[in-house]
């Protein structure tokens, strides 16, 4: 008997992505509508995912069996070994818990730089010039009523700071390099393939960074580190009038200190596709006319989903036939 | 006494622009109060504006004095010899009866091309992303349904078409290769200083390039020549599912066959920074969720209007030290 798998809320699994584990594993879909409860009973002995060793996983699969988070891991059944999760930031899966476990996770790094890069530039372009305000104008019978041209500005020539150059931060320079803008950025080690034009500052340096950036765009993972760490005293070294762009996750900046500076004036626009406690957003945020929101969707296009997916099952295959997948995560390796 | 110059509503007339006729010129600014009729009475011998021989006018002051259309033209003094257009689009300034008047007109081309070639980029992500839709149902408390990736593209690998490739044009072609996108343009004549990587397509082949592209770009002036350019015919030429993107002016597309298609599907989403009858637009635009909508901000930006208005401004100064400016517009050479 082939080995299973089973794929939680697939999108697009379609021709090629079955290939990948054709005649390697026996696949087998979740129901939509199943619940933690039943889940963790289909998975035991004489339930019909009996046996699986693999699972495929993503964040919006949250509303049925929820977050893979300590509870859900614990009460896996010993067979499982392998979470392959279907997109890059992976903090809703309990890692930890899937160590002491012994089951491996992967992630799909890289899948997203093209999609969510763009998705920041496009929030920087709408903050910068005013759009999303412009066009709630206009939807409300009040074309460009109050847009002025004195409070919209050209990105050719201003400063970007990046703050984290992964592979979503190099993609979203080079984007913005097309301009140009000037680029900065901070790392915590200066990247080797960064392009030269691409202005490195340590943490030493932040400060002086922060001071020369019109606009600052947050592209760290979400860990206890990271956490909050735009806080009130980064906002107050930005340039009066500058910009916060973030795609990361909303945990990752304190959005009482951005509201405080957007009210005050020391930021002059924000573009957010991520916040705290998702779906259920701050509703003061909607109150902000220089606040772009977009419902967390900087990585969903029918392409980013499929490079997702298609990585994900690669890593269920490669850990069929050898045991571990290529993109286990940094906290397994 | 030296030669008497009005500003009809000048927006950022500061210390640069100040020193552009200084010494030159007597510099007068309209009351931003004053009506059509109010206007002409200046200009008549014994008015506030008596003598003037240069006028800076901009679209927005429409709302007071009205367009330079016939009418207006017909009444000016025969002093005035010079309209300075602060802008690039000169449509609402009727040339042919400045030509039988002997009045001399000047634009400022190439002013918008970074700042407008940065909306038709946004409006071109956001269509093929479905963000406005996506800010809206954030908006309305809906998080992000009905948001599908299924149905958002990246930029990356799509083809775009650009219809007039002049200064803008060649600004978003420039911006789109850093994805990079496929260009293809029409124009007239094949651009001498186009990229090899644009790829030119003639009258006689703009079907087969219509039949590539996922996104048609407009940018092509409004004349009696491009009224309706991009018609019926021309919109069922474009793959099935391709975007519309209009920066240019609302008349060089057919708005109903637009409507149409995006009601049948033909067209998967349009981003339009301008209208059929602006500020008062059909209506039933709003209901298209699949319709970005801008009011007319393409241009817009304090850089943008800063150049413009300079470019206006040496206009003048050049028409008082030598009889004509610069920027004499084509009908007029």
């Amino acid at each position: 008997m082939p080995p299973r798998i089973v794929l939680c809320d697939p999108i697009v699994y379609e021709d090629e992505g079955k290939a990948v584990l054709e005649g390697v594993a026996e696949v087998l879909q979740l129901d939509p509508s199943v619940d933690r409860d039943e889940f963790i009973r289909a998975l035991r002995p004489g339930g019909r995912l009996e046996g699986v060793v693999g699972l495929y996983e993503r964040n919006q699969s949250t509303g049925r069996i929820g977050h893979f988070d300590r509870d859900l891991i614990s009460r896996l059944p010993r067979s499982v070994k392998w979470i392959a999760h279907v997109g890059v930031g992976y903090d809703k899966v309990d890692v930890a818990a899937c160590k002491e476990h012994g089951i491996g996770v992967s992630n799909a790094p890289g899948a997203l730089d093209e999609t969510t890069a763009t998705t920041a530039l496009f929030l920087l372009i709408s903050a910068l010039r005013g759009f999303s305000a412009a066009e709630q104008s206009l939807r409300a019978g009040n074309w460009k009523n109050p847009h002025s041209a004195a409070n919209a500005h050209d990105l050719t020539g201003r400063t970007l700071a990046i703050l984290g150059l992964g592979g979503i931060g190099l993609r979203l320079a080079e984007l913005v390099h097309a301009f140009p803008m000037r680029v900065l950025y901070h790392n915590r080690r200066k990247v080797a393939n960064a392009p030269e034009w691409c202005e490195y500052y340590d943490k030493e340096h932040l400060d002086d960074m922060l001071a020369q950036s019109d606009v600052l765009s947050v592209h760290v993972p979400f860990t206890e580190e990271t956490r909050n760490i735009v806080d009130e005293r980064m906002i107050r070294k930005l340039k009066k009038g500058a910009v916060i762009i973030n795609t990361a996750r909303g945990q990752v900046v304190d959005e009482e200190a951005i509201m405080q500076a957007l009210k005050d004036g020391h930021l002059s626009a924000v573009g957010l596709d991520v916040f705290h406690n998702e779906p259920n957003i701050d509703p003061r945020w909607y109150r902000f006319p220089n606040a772009v929101l977009l419902p967390h969707v900087g990585g969903s296009t029918a392409e980013a989903v499929r490079t997702m997916e298609l990585c994900a099952l690669q890593n269920l295959r490669d850990f069929v036939l050898t045991g571990k997948g290529r993109d286990l995560v940094a906290e397994l390796r």
